[in-house]
């Protein structure tokens, strides 16, 4: 039997480009959702996106003024009526229902991007060819771009094939997938609950080009949470002892939270991201606020990390006579790999296009909260998996010079590619 | 002879609370230049304003963003005319020449408000009066609203009584004076040059309700820095080891720079006012700034300060591998007394309403760039002086609840005006 | 063929009570040295002690004071030459020269102590049954002691059975393996050279009990190292300005170095163990030293660390003007495991009393210099093992109520004698 | 009438060269003490020392270890009764009652020495005269030295000349002055009582040589704080994560008290002059302490500093789940000065040899715990003042340098010797 091929790398490339030029953070992926859904719906899928696919009882992380930026910014760009379906969240899933009896399977992808300002290198690829950030101050430095596009070329491969295919496919685009923001509230609206698979992929993270990696290790469960510290301000210069220092307090929680012991259970992360303290340089700082995410290899030491960041946060604002209020800003958490899903990655790797190895696991080191999608697809009966396509990369993830090797967008597509046929092939 | 007396303390209460409810900071001082512009030129005198009076070689901590903001809110509030002739700069002069031979006298307030979010606490008397500040995050927390008030209050006496008075008064309305900003490029700009007197009030500074100081001492000189971090940004799961951490650098920094030593010789002051680092949660912070001030009884205490703060911000940079630069954003320095000045003061504090006691000094405690331009006064062969009209206060200076007993504003009315007829009375 | 079995578990027990009771530390161990030297000469060992196993280039991390007043103690205990034969060094080897042909192997253990002060809780079994350590400030609190009698029973055990085995044992009493100071000199020495297998045992390290674990991953290589900082004393009161404060410089350092960043390819460790600054009240601080470790999966990861610590202790000494040098005091490097060696441990551990279950691996998680005596031997063409026998475990190691399974030292013991006669067996 | 004047500047200088060759800290003055009961004994003064004139209930800052180690150090030194009647307590006074109505008058010196280890430069003065230091890590490094030479010398001539004067003369002799330990339990053993007027004198403290300053101001009131911290052992390898870290609670509170904000309302200081952390490298600490000393230019102030670093200590404990105890350790109050007292000074300095300028006042910016003394002697109806007596320096006090100009002691003999005659001379 013979299927379409629309789908070149030229095309994945070219999208990918696209979608690089606008990086637009967590809950602000306004021009990326719009272009996901007029892409899904010009081809006939049932598209749901916004507050359709998130429960935003659950949506956290979700930054007013920022928002409000960023859609202001897509008003030029976005058909109004896309913009008003995704007032209240962003995010989308694309249905393609072939009306034969099948399975149900899905596919993820992320639709963020992250505040880093992109170099202007001219040797750095995107400045050289013209598709960098237009945004200043953001910048798809994670791969995200890549994976969207890859989804984007599957769409229009399923639809122009959809006569020989049978069963369901789910495309989701998650929103705010850094700081494990999207994964919990895209799960909560039961949108992934009728998955016999989900498949999820990632570019990258120092696996070298050309091995694929089919389940891997230690993805670290994670906490993110934001400490809001009050002090009192006073004048600097005439009454320096009235004043309750909030930035002091802010730097010595921070010095410590860097701190917190290893543990000798499992690996651990810490990070103190962002901070803001203070009103103005003569006045002694009565506010400050602070970004922090924790990590641990099981969920006890993700635990044993939060409950010492709370305490030294707290003995912090003791010291400097502030008060402190925590929220936690999102969550992610292990993966339990299916020896299945884990067996179709590697029959699916070891016929794509640029893949010369296959390896079953590596340590992972990160989070993705992809594992809170994949928990719930497992708690229902499916099953769940995530690959790593390995890419030479001209710098690490989240840094400003990032870039993976552009072809292997096909990589990553032929593999999903082969999946759906395994599952859906009539 | 008979002066009129057409300003009544109901007068300056009122146009106080006019501009304390719309607070501006240094460098955006639209609404209020407008205010005084409109004012003065209403009533006949000649006006100079923005870069006719500001030097704008010596301009220092003007923030572009801030500025563009307060521009644009003051564009339903001001003459588009007016607006104009302050691109560049805030500030405002005005003289009034008699045309009969006299000296040449000048008074001194500032314009802008802080970086203070105002109580809302229903016994605030702005808030149970309804005149507190209608810009969120800012507030005229240090008097300056008063300051204004008086001299503009002042020019309507002085124009009324033009014709019995000779020589010339400068009413100078400097921008920026938090930060020390704008005493310098007004100094700079020659416009106190020709002054004979230059007098200079302030309301407050925790002398008591009655008590008028004629010769304050312990100006403290202050340099005003920021300094900005530059590290290296890396996934904060994936490759920690990677990161230069600037927010590390920034948090030791601020540690070490409060806890510079006290000097033996002399007062000392030391202010991490503002800190922001870091670019997002999970990216290993990249950039940090930090707004500094130091202070010294004397210029070589408030040097040793300020080589102190150079060194620690160096080695906290080099500790976490980051780069910092710094730049100084503004600097006063301390006050010489003209004894002529002060018994003109005590002369005048002696016949004013509500004022119960005439002290000749007391410790300051703090720095106002006034002494940069009584400095240049005193250099040029003129006298200055500085007064401070006690007050009661609901808080101290730059803190939420602050505020003076507003019938104050008569009291200082009295001084200048009797300075003015000392001197220009016919 | 039948051998004599002298060596009850009794013994064992008893003489491990002995050695606990008079804890010592490295370079200090005057009376354990002269027990296991007594006890081996008796038994007809040819004993070689001090600077005969100690190549004294390498001594590190001795201390003058300590080692002066543990000497001094020892007086009354050890015979005055035996105390003479240790002067430069502490260490034992006891050979046992059958003169019969066969194959050279070695066991190894640790004379020394802990700094941490015994628990004198009624529920602390040394307390109950009063063998706490009669050295305020030292305990017994890794199992040293329990090492030392099961090499001094299969010392008895091999005297009674000579005439039945062939070949060469090497019995190595380690001084200062705490700090990974003893290693790297008794291999530099040459006294493992000619071994053909070296077999070292340890109690605890968080397997449970009846587990036993023949080839564990995971030991960290380590870097010990002192930072001495030197800046200028001044009178706190009168001129604090003048002083250059090596107690911040130490401070600051502290924090950062136990901030260090986790690595994204692997463990790592670091501690600040001790510190110690400043000469008096109202002095300001003109010294300090600090004892520090850091530690690392690889060889690789180690000196990321170490590079990291001298990177971050010299940026704090520049930020408060002071100086810094530091020493490195002592080293352990990774474990490559031999399959014959983990095989032999194996073997032996299924026949041993009281093992429940061989275990190829756990993670380390910890360092020990006995990794340096073993590349050694491995250099030299030999093999070498490590093997852990769990225990349940009052509370972990180094703290003040360790207290491991007493019966686990025959455990030990039979593991050990079964290689003996697997190797050396007529 | 005539006195007999056998004391030459020469006897001075020699007597305070023996007194500078052995140091010995607060409450360790045992070779001191000794001298000084011999010289007085001799001379027909009735002697009181240790528990005579010191209130054992009111010793703070005594160091048993250190105390043990001083007194063997004086075993070959010191006659063993002297040595038993300083049991308990060291300190001297001496009592020459003339036996003819008069008034009771008393001079202050101070008998410790400080934990500076003395410069071994060879232009250093004592190195070059061979007068250094003997004991290593102390020295006479503020003119205690100069000012028991000075008193001593006035016993001799007050000896000499008893039979011409009249009423009583104490010559007080303070132990622990460094750390202000000493005056309260003086002055609660009510020895002081009876005093007329109480003089006290200093060398040096910034003053020019030649100037004699009759009344300094700001003496700064203080409290001298212990801080011991206890935390959790545990091994830092295996499990750091177990250990509740005492050094980074003190390293964390050591940053932030000496970061404690100035005081608008007068001057502060604070200092941590002393921290010892932890048990060994590779043990999370579990304990430290340190030495504090905070001051004040009131009462008030100096309350302010204490309650500011106790709270401070307190949240660092706290970020780090440790425990922490105080234990205050010393005061002293400010100066409340005799104008009497005052004028008999400048009467007395303008004879005195080698006085050029006499001063009113200056700044002391330190404390002496004869402000304790003196406070007492005015509760009772006495007067009591203090007089510094300018030199020339070789480096600040309490630095390793430091060395006055010897000739000066003569001047300060030449004020004492005055005052005597003034108020005893027949």
């Amino acid at each position: 039997m013979a299927y379409l091929e629309p789908i070149s790398q030229e095309w994945l490339i070219a999208k990918r480009r696209e979608i690089h030029a606008w990086p637009e953070p967590g809950w602000c992926e306004f021009v990326s959702s719009a272009r996901v859904i007029e892409h899904l719906e010009k081809l006939g899928f049932k598209v749901l996106c916004g507050l359709e696919v998130i429960n935003k009882d659950y949506i956290r992380g979700a930054m007013k003024q920022q928002i409000a930026k960023f859609r202001a910014a897509a008003q030029d760009k976005v058909d109004p009526k896309i913009l008003q379906r995704l007032d209240g969240a962003t995010g989308v899933v694309g249905i393609l229902e072939t009306g034969r009896p099948g399975p149900t399977i899905g596919f993820l992808c992320n639709l963020d991007a992250l505040p880093v300002t992109e170099s202007t290198d001219p040797e750095h690829n995107p400045t050289k060819e013209g598709y960098a950030s237009q945004i200043p101050g953001y910048m798809h430095a994670c791969g995200h771009d890549g994976h969207q596009a890859v989804l984007m070329g599957l769409a229009s491969w399923l639809a122009a094939n959809k006569d020989q295919l049978c069963g369901t496919v789910k495309l989701i685009f998650e929103p705010g997938e850094e700081g494990s923001r999207g994964g919990r509230p895209l799960a909560q609206s039961g949108i992934v609950d009728d998955l016999d698979y989900l498949y999820v992929g990632h570019l990258g993270c120092d696996v070298p080009g050309g091995e694929v990696v089919t389940a891997p290790e230690k993805f670290l469960c994670t906490t993110k949470v934001d400490f809001r510290f009050k002090g009192t301000p006073s004048h600097a210069g005439m009454q320096p002892e009235v004043g309750r220092n909030a930035l002091m307090a802010a730097s010595t929680a921070s010095l410590a939270l860097m701190a917190i012991p290893r543990h000798g259970q499992g690996m651990t992360r810490v990070n103190v991201g962002y901070l803001r303290a203070g009103e103005g340089r003569n006045v002694i700082a009565s506010t400050a606020e602070m970004q922090v995410e924790v990590r641990g290899e099981t969920e006890a030491i993700n635990n044993y990390m939060f409950n010492e960041a709370e305490a030294r946060v707290k003995g912090a604002a003791a010291m400097y006579g502030c008060e402190v209020e925590s929220e936690v800003m999102g969550e992610a958490i292990d993966f339990i790999k299916d020896d299945e899903v884990q067996n179709n990655f590697a029959e699916a790797a070891k016929q794509a296009k640029y893949c010369t190895k296959v390896s079953d696991t590596m340590n992972f080191n990160g989070s993705d909260d992809a594992t809170v999608l994949m928990r719930r697809v497992q708690s229902k009966g499916g099953k769940a998996g995530y690959v790593v396509v390995g890419s030479e990369l001209k710098a690490g993830h989240h840094q400003a010079k990032f870039e993976f090797e552009e072809f292997r967008l096909q990589e990553l597509f032929d593999i999903y590619h082969y999946l759906v046929i395994k599952h859906l092939g009539a």
